[in-house]
């Protein structure tokens, strides 16, 4: 249990994410800190709840994930924390946490609470300095979560509305870009088991996938299946659909921005 | 000892901090290296001055802090290193550790100059990667200061000019903008204990703090204080005043850039 | 033996850096791992081979450098993993190991082809997790290379064509900008050694570089020796010959991006 993993709206020229670490590494010097990312749009809790989802299974038994992407800082929104699938996730509760929920019940859950485990002042205006990188240090130290506050239910916490793909009365999946990566590949929220569990019969070829006024035709292995310049639909590493441009850059090439409508019919 | 922090203005696009870190940790295998950031404005010597000030005090006992903005690389200018606070701090001598001098006195000051710590070559142009990064090293791992070169007085070293506020004749805190983090927040040199001196009779709610044609009446507790998309002074995360727009930019909102004058009136 | 380090185009937004870290960290724990640069321009396999060449010098002997610049993900591209000069290499044969091949004799070059070293599920974008990331932590824990495929020679390798500058029909060696740093320094091709070799009896002060349509004549030490706002030539940190403007930026200056000619004369 050593390693604590930083996912946040902070960017990196400012020293926040530094103060952090100083914060973290002053309760359990032996930490190894990694930054999932400080690239979160700010106070874009959808954005970072699939970043998340997407990352932690890479990590091993132990890890404990600092998410502080925190629009409600300084309100009266609480701090959370959870131990599922043998790592540790300590966030606000405002839904970021929903994904990790959605696909492992925790087996712990609480409200963090016990200021023992804070810094000893506690600012309005940076929680992730005074309250959530100490706490995800003595975690990753073994202090048990039962310590932070009291225990809670999972239907006690705030959830994410719409953000999950649906079916249509037409029958066609209805989803939307979630985030747009740095090649301007267009990453959805219609994972591949929504695919296959709503087009069992289907090959991948025949599938069609529709942004904007064009539709593509087929889901390809790799980005390098379409011609040059021309968009191709795969199923991307995090095991959801993703558009992108064979040599190109499909947020350019269809004009969009997070939040775009796709659709797919089988 | 085996904390050592980079503050450079260097950003991430090159290999510069990868090979600070190459050097620190062929020196110091067990280093723990930690950015506080590298996307100081280049060469904006007072920018770093209050960066490394917000982040030093979060450090435990011992750590390396290393600061690599530095105009004058190549020409005459002296680099030293001190210990204060239990902290250690090399840097060009260029007032960048002005702020960590005002507050604490250095135990151990000193010219940089015995070249036994420094890379065997040394070029004219990154002495980040040829002196700072090896001499860091070298004192994370236990070397006296006494062992880099003179001892100096701190009255010996160049300081930053203006950087301070002030009070004006009519009676106003004179300040301006010190850095603009990612939210557009406005981040000035007014302390809180600033205010607290200059206005002892009031309370924050009755502080006026002005900036171009505006004034913002109180200094309130959370950026969420104020209505949506208004203006808001708090005191942020770093101890000093700083002007946000509630769900909003206060940097577009203002259009100001650093060095914004700002004035608060009791 | 424990830094791994990262030189990829990913940038920092997503969080693909942090899912690489969590699959090396989860094979070896103790592993150190440094990054060297996400930033290189959407698979620009030169880039990327400069900053390389430019940053394993400053590593310790045991260190394992991972390049994901990948353009050919998903197609028949080998990966590739060397020992050279006591430091391993782990990249897609794509050339961006041709400059370190060309200064360094491999003493074991492999093709990495065995699965046993990889992630269970391979994807088919993602290279750089799924392979890349778990053999460079297995190198890094002691695996042999032999252990990972078969034995290559390095002329079965692709290379970089057009990398080298060359000297023309006119005596002029014939460079260009290799990268462009965040200062607008413009960094070439043209190494110091290729002007001793070439200029064998100039003084550095009677060198002209022609840039557009510019002459700067000489080549300085630092940055500071020409006056503020002019076009100074310098060999930089790298050992390649810079242009930068002293207090200013050369890429606006010079109105030139990556690719631009640079010609030297005698």
């Amino acid at each position: 249990v050593k390693i604590v993993t930083l996912l946040t709206d902070f960017g990196t020229d400012d020293e926040y994410v530094g103060v952090m670490k100083g914060v973290i590494l002053s309760l359990h010097p032996e930490a190894a800190i990694v930054d999932i990312t400080h690239s979160i749009s700010p106070q874009d809790v959808v954005q970072a709840a699939f970043s998340l989802e997407a990352a932690y299974l890479y990590f091993p038994a132990g890890t404990v994930h600092l998410v502080v992407v925190d629009p409600g800082v300084g309100t009266e929104r609480s701090i959370i924390a959870l131990k599922a699938r043998d790592q540790f996730f300590v966030a606000p509760d405002n839904g970021v946490l929903s994904r990790i929920i959605k696909s492992e019940m925790p087996s712990t859950l609480v409200r963090v609470e016990n200021s023992a485990y804070f810094l000893d002042t506690v600012s309005q205006t940076f929680h992730g300095r005074d309250i959530i990188a100490p706490v995800g240090a003595h975690i990753s130290t073994g202090t048990d979560l039962n310590q932070l506050g009291a225990i809670l239910q999972a239907n006690e916490l705030l959830t994410l509305k719409n953000i999950d793909c649906v079916v249509n009365a037409g029958g066609e999946i209805m989803g939307k870009v979630i985030s747009i990566d740095r090649f301007g590949n267009l990453i959805t929220n219609i994972h591949c088991h929504n695919l296959q569990a709503h087009c069992p019969d289907k090959k991948p070829a025949e599938i069609e996938i529709a942004i904007r006024d064009d539709v593509i035709k087929g889901v390809s292995k790799t980005y390098a299946a379409a011609d040059a310049h021309s968009p191709v639909a795969v199923i991307g590493s995090r095991g959801y659909l993703e558009i992108a441009v064979s040599m190109g850059n499909a947020r350019q090439y269809f004009n969009v921005e997070k939040g775009a409508s796709i659709r797919v019919r089988c």
